[in-house]
């Protein structure tokens, strides 16, 4: 037996994160390091209707320490209003009142960004792949329900890949999550939530509204609203 | 009771083709066809070594009639000798005979291919994605066994979308597919198999000698060498 085996340094597991710039997935990437993972990121540029959440990816990968990838993907049928400049984005909420889906959806997005996460962890090695998505305090996207997820990981297994999707915040309330990812300090001031592409935070959109109540209900300062 | 119902014209479901270029994916193309669906063709432009496939596609999707919309892709991870110029298209067949996929083998394409045909299917209101996968004369790739079509369709269902993903030839020996193409009257002179994107095809490669194969057993000429 080799008497200096403490000594090696542990082969980390790798896992690939689906970094958006928001809350949830920053929340979701400094879960992973701290559960031990060597994290690379993956950022994706789909033509979002303003690059602000893009700089922010950018900016959390590297100040986590960790390599990323930005994939450009372009749906020539997309009519999201995530995307076209020219429709509104919803500002009642719940956006998805009245069973019906929000212009900010986008079909199929999650099941395209983890394809993508599926090759490059299947490329490097990965034994997980990581998506911060919520089925609490959300739009209603299909896209983010357990089940799904569930299903998904049915696929990898007979796939044979040895990978598996994980979504850790699936079942947290949104103020969990900023309870979580305070723990773990997660640079929050660097995250960006909103819709819309303007100077500061709209204030109005789903995704404002989701991230003030959330703080709201933590007890927590928003650190992003310092720098106004 | 509409006396003149007979004369009214069904609204046709609609398809969406995941259409290569090659013999499978244009047999699909016409075999959707035949079973009454309104076909709209995806066609990826994911860097290939060559374009020759990629033209072949658009040829087919024009001379069937149908729509097509092209999705660009780029793996930044990619390392594939169908992608990677420098690397070898390997030219004995089968290339995963010791267990080990060939350097052809993109890691997670058809689940990319097939989350854009997702996608893609939800925006037109799409009933089924329809792809050429078969697992009896193919080079071994795991995303083109039955197991994972099931698996797929499974998170489908749980999407709620009530699309469903369909690969009618995965059983079929390539002769067979001929065979059915060749009723279909699918015009395989315009398809493209060849791996190398020489002036004509290299006739060594997996993807040459399963067409040839395929030709040859089925007891049909292959009308792309007319050409030559």
């Amino acid at each position: 037996m080799n008497k200096n085996r403490h000594l090696k340094k542990p082969i980390k597991r790798k896992a690939v994160i689906l970094l958006s710039g928001g809350l949830d997935s920053s929340t979701v990437l400094y879960w992973a390091k701290e559960q031990g993972y060597k994290c690379y990121c993956l950022i994706f540029d789909y033509n979002q209707r303003h690059k602000k959440e893009l700089v922010s990816a950018k900016k959390l990968a590297s100040i986590s320490g960790c390599p990323y990838k930005v994939v450009k993907i372009k749906l020539p049928w997309d009519k999201s209003s995530l995307i076209d400049k020219n429709k509104k984005i919803p500002v009642k909420l719940p956006a998805n009142k009245k069973g019906k889906l929000p212009t900010t959806y986008i079909p199929g997005r999650n099941t395209i960004f983890i394809s993508f996460a599926i090759s490059y962890a299947e490329s490097i090695g990965a034994s997980a792949v990581f998506i911060g998505a919520n089925a609490i305090d959300y739009s209603g996207y299909p896209d983010c329900r357990p089940k799904y997820y569930n299903a998904l990981n049915r696929v990898l297994r007979n796939l044979g890949t040895g990978l598996r999707i994980r979504a850790p915040l699936l079942k947290l309330k949104k103020s969990g999550i900023i309870r979580l990812g305070t723990r773990l300090k997660t640079p929050y001031a660097l995250t960006w939530s909103c819709y819309m592409g303007e100077k500061t935070p709209c204030g109005k959109c789903d995704s404002c509204k989701f991230r003030e109540k959330g703080f709201r209900e933590a007890g927590i300062k928003d650190p992003s609203l310092k720098k106004q």
